[in-house]
């Protein structure tokens, strides 16, 4: 088995080449990897089952077994995933701007690849696929790091794409496959300094804070959704329903699925009712504080934990604020930066709700479930940053380039 | 003395408000804060005389002394540093993007504030005044922690900054400047998750080496400069000798000075003698390998530790390479990512080298040396972005903010 120093190596040479890459090439080599996923579905699928044997035997929860495990329409769910990034521009050599300077000097700044992006996640095999299929259409390379659950199916995917890469005639290493399984290696890949130019967890917040404390290399956090949706005084009633439901409900185990309801005083009479009833037909545990409680009696007690909780199930926070400045506050005190939606009618409301929020994504009048790379127009994405360094929100191939300055000059010097 | 932690809780929450002054105010508070500077410079000048005191007994080598060592006329100059900041164009609120979804919700990627910047530098005091001056206009709060040989200084500076500050109605906390000296407190700055939104260490090698190394916040990395001219074989004659000596001796102590050389091997015959001549009215000591030793027998030999030096003095590595390509992999093995150059007339080599060189600035046919916010019209700069990650090369006000995205619907749900 390399180590992951030479893995590390062997991507950040392969990546000189797939910079340079042309998008029809990247396109192409893209296609026939989708190709070869189904080509391979039988190994991968046995593979698969190999994975899924073991994780029942170690008493694997229902919820992770479902996303460790493949079938013949989830392999072809991947190759699909690979056609649509190959039909996304091309985010490399775009001029993001042009200077001029008074000396002659033409600055251009130009999108580039970052090189080797590395990619630590759970045992989820369709990642696999999916950020090969990102990251090399951003011209870079891809150290991935899958969770050991699934290494067999991991593998099985990979060879398969890089079966793809060599008919095409590119390095195999322009995706690499971290084998080692134990915790050290995972350690020692957040500290390729020099060789892993962008480290992206994707997955629990156990996985991402654990990222967070040992990396040494530049890591673009994606993070859990403890999301609000504050009904304001003046929201239009069934609109801030409908958005309450939908952001709570059209699924629970998202990072953009609403967490925490916050509703005006004076609209909580007239509101509390029409959403309890809502949520209720759902099955919505309502965790509130005593002033909401006070009107709908049958709502559990929240402790000061359900402010800061990211349920992703059918749970949610929820109290009552005096005004905007109220809800803001709390707001900026327990989100995790991720999607904020305000429903008003008041304009000035908007604005201030839009300004003074951190986060993201901040709405007026719509559902949060909007955080998402196909919801933005970006095509598929990699993750959703809740940083601010970078990429915020939704990343797609843009976020997944970096840019450098070309300059052009006649034998300019510094007088 | 306030704890680490309460001084970052206290700089979030001013910064707040610091995001959402407009611009005149801000440019009114810097200006205030400039003729601060002015009138206490009896003050300043006081405390820095204890500060270099204690530094010369305790041996403080001159280099390190002189940059420690204020002046009338370097106070007038950080003056002049906050008015020139002011006069820039605000970087918070521009509308980067504006798209229109299908389903009517309008999505507004916005320009907004970090929140709050650490920035963590040497006994260099001019920086804590720089540093404030561009987070603040930049709409961010900043937590300062300076070299503790700076310490009166730093501090006296800070009592001017905070009367300006308070005089305008703004919190002092919008500028923080930590207080402990010991290397325990600067390590728990560098773990405020949630508190530092970014942190810039600004300074040696060692220094950045070591926020890398412990800090889990976002960090940009501004580095070191191992800064390339290549001479191709069509390169002019008078511009790479012109070039060559610009980037090397115009001022060499900086990160964007000329570290090493390589030269076409058919190019060098004619270049060699030329570029020793130049080299030796400065007094730079080369060291370069036998193939150009052949041509100048005069120079010392390089070891393998030379190609990769920074050596910020009168002393440079030259060697000769057989084509483009080797020089291209040369420098993408021991350069820092910085700024790198080739002197070329063949149009293709000059797009090959620009595309192909990892590094934040590449130029064709100019000196290394206008890597510089001013010199690429940004004003003021932070420092020089080394790695990929957010921002790359200099960074002005633009690059000290982060976006987010603000989304407005008319009720709209995800189906």
């Amino acid at each position: 088995m390399q180590s992951i120093r030479d893995c590390c190596e062997a991507a950040k040479e392969a990546s000189r080449r797939t910079a340079l890459l042309d998008t029809e090439t990247k396109r192409n080599v893209l296609r026939l990897c989708a190709r070869k996923l189904i080509l391979h579905t039988e190994d991968i699928l046995s593979a698969n089952r190999r994975d899924c044997d073991l994780a029942e035997d170690a008493g694997m929860s229902g919820g992770l077994l479902d996303r460790l495990s493949l079938s013949e329409a989830r392999i072809a769910a991947m190759a699909e995933g690979l056609h649509a990034v190959a039909a996304l521009p091309d985010p490399v050599g775009r001029e993001l701007e042009r200077i001029v300077r008074p000396n002659g000097l033409v600055i251009r700044k130009t999108a580039v690849p970052f090189g080797v992006i590395g990619i630590i996640y759970e045992a989820r095999p369709n990642v696999t696929s999916d950020a090969f299929g990102l990251c090399f259409m951003a011209g870079s390379a891809c150290v991935l790091k899958g969770g050991s659950a699934a290494a067999a199916s991991n593998a099985a995917i990979m060879d398969a794409i890089h079966e793809g890469l060599l008919e095409a005639g590119i390095e195999k290493e322009a995706a690499v496959l971290i084998r080692q399984t134990d915790r050290e290696s995972t350690t020692e890949l957040m500290r390729m300094n020099g060789l892993i130019d962008v480290l992206i967890p994707r997955g629990s917040a156990a996985l991402i804070r654990s990222v967070v404390e040992h990396a040494t290399v530049p890591v673009i956090e994606t993070g859990s959704g403890n999301c609000h949706v504050y009904a304001d005084e003046t929201a239009d009633t069934d609109m801030a329903v409908r958005i309450i439901l939908n952001a709570k409900t059209q699924r629970v185990g998202v990072c953009n699925a609403c967490e925490s309801v916050l509703i005006h005083e004076k609209k909580a009479p007239e509101l509390i009712p029409l959403i309890a009833a809502g949520l209720e037909t759902y099955g919505v545990q309502v965790f509130a504080d005593d002033a909401a409680r006070a009107i709908w009696p049958k709502w559990s007690k929240a402790t000061e934990e359900d402010w800061g909780r990211e349920y992703l199930d059918y749970k949610l926070s929820l109290k009552l604020v005096k005004d905007i400045d109220t809800a803001i506050s709390h707001i900026n005190r327990y989100n995790t930066g991720h999607s904020e939606t305000i429903v008003t009618s008041d304009p000035v409301n908007a604005a201030r709700f839009q300004q003074e929020v951190d986060a993201a994504c901040v709405y007026v009048n719509a559902s949060t479930r909007f955080t998402d790379g196909g919801e933005f127009g970006f095509g598929a994405e990699i993750g959703i940053s809740t940083q601010k360094l970078h990429a915020r929100g939704p990343m797609g191939l843009r976020e997944l380039c970096s840019y450098k300055y070309m300059i052009d000059g006649t034998g300019q010097i510094r007088p």
